[in-house]
């Protein structure tokens, strides 16, 4: 079955470091599988392959065609606020092997923090009104999409490389067997 | 050498799964070692031990004494506000040791998950402007103040358990070394 035909998961899709790094480029640059194969250091092929499975997910969006020496080339964009439509049926393990690949990025790029820049975490599981909850998930939804909004292709004049991670979810509060 | 004499760093302090969850539940309440221990199912001695480590580290405050049965007994809180004094000579290797945690907590604390409740994640590597990131550091940052402040003990009525973890941090640009 080929990765059009089969409809995969956009959280299988994204769990795996390569991906997830392809959907920061696309964000702030429209590229070429060649282009994206360059930038990340990986073979061409390599990154044709996850191209087409992030596409396939619905998480990339083919922005242009061009052609290069006679053949095609598809650049690729990711469509970070677009709504992804998630097939039924997604499981349980899809979603932890996301998060535990989302989780494993940040020690991963903590390495590559730049000299002297401050850097901020937050670790926080506690108990609030739901209003509170309410404003906090605005304020970093607000944070993300601006970020988004505002990526630029890498190295370009005038910008610096950021990392954010963020994970916000309601956990069990004992409420669920009563 | 004691806890006490010896200054330990606030991150090696933190590097640990137990401890982030005490500064968690003391975030939110005043409690003594008992109760810590009953709140995260461990034995009296275990939570004094790593409570005493984070009074040591500057992380607790001792909020009040009490005499319980002849004896006393020291009620903590987490100051998350409080400026924390980062003892010089702190190691790159302990950085990496707290964000491994930091980073172990987001799967673990995934797997109680609320049913039916949404998750929110995101994970960016983005290029963009100093002042944009600005904006974005100050976002989160409200965000994660207004969550602290806000926290009440555990299951008071009218308010529901959340989870954030947040990482942001700039990263090396490859203008290091021009």
């Amino acid at each position: 079955m080929s990765l059009e035909e089969e409809r995969i998961s956009d959280l299988r899709a994204t769990a795996h470091p390569l991906r997830l790094q392809m959907l920061s480029l696309l964000t702030g640059a429209e590229l070429s599988a060649a282009e994206v194969a360059r930038e990340l250091d990986v073979t061409q092929a390599n990154a044709s392959y996850h191209l087409r499975l992030l596409h396939a997910a619905g998480l990339l969006e083919v922005a242009a065609e061009e052609t290069v020496r006679g053949g095609k080339a598809k650049k690729y964009r990711h469509a970070w606020d677009a709504p992804v439509v998630r097939p039924p049926g997604t499981r349980d393990e899809d979603r932890l092997a996301y998060v535990r690949v989302f989780a494993e990025m940040i020690p991963r790029r903590y390495l590559e923090l730049a000299p002297g820049a401050p850097s901020r975490f937050t670790d926080a599981d506690l108990w609030v009104e739901p209003e509170v909850w309410e404003q906090v998930t605005t304020l970093v939804d607000e944070a993300s999409a601006l970020l988004h909004a505002s990526a630029r292709p890498p190295r370009t004049e005038g910008t610096v490389r950021a990392a954010l991670s963020v994970a916000a979810f309601r956990l069990r509060d004992g409420s669920e067997s009563s």
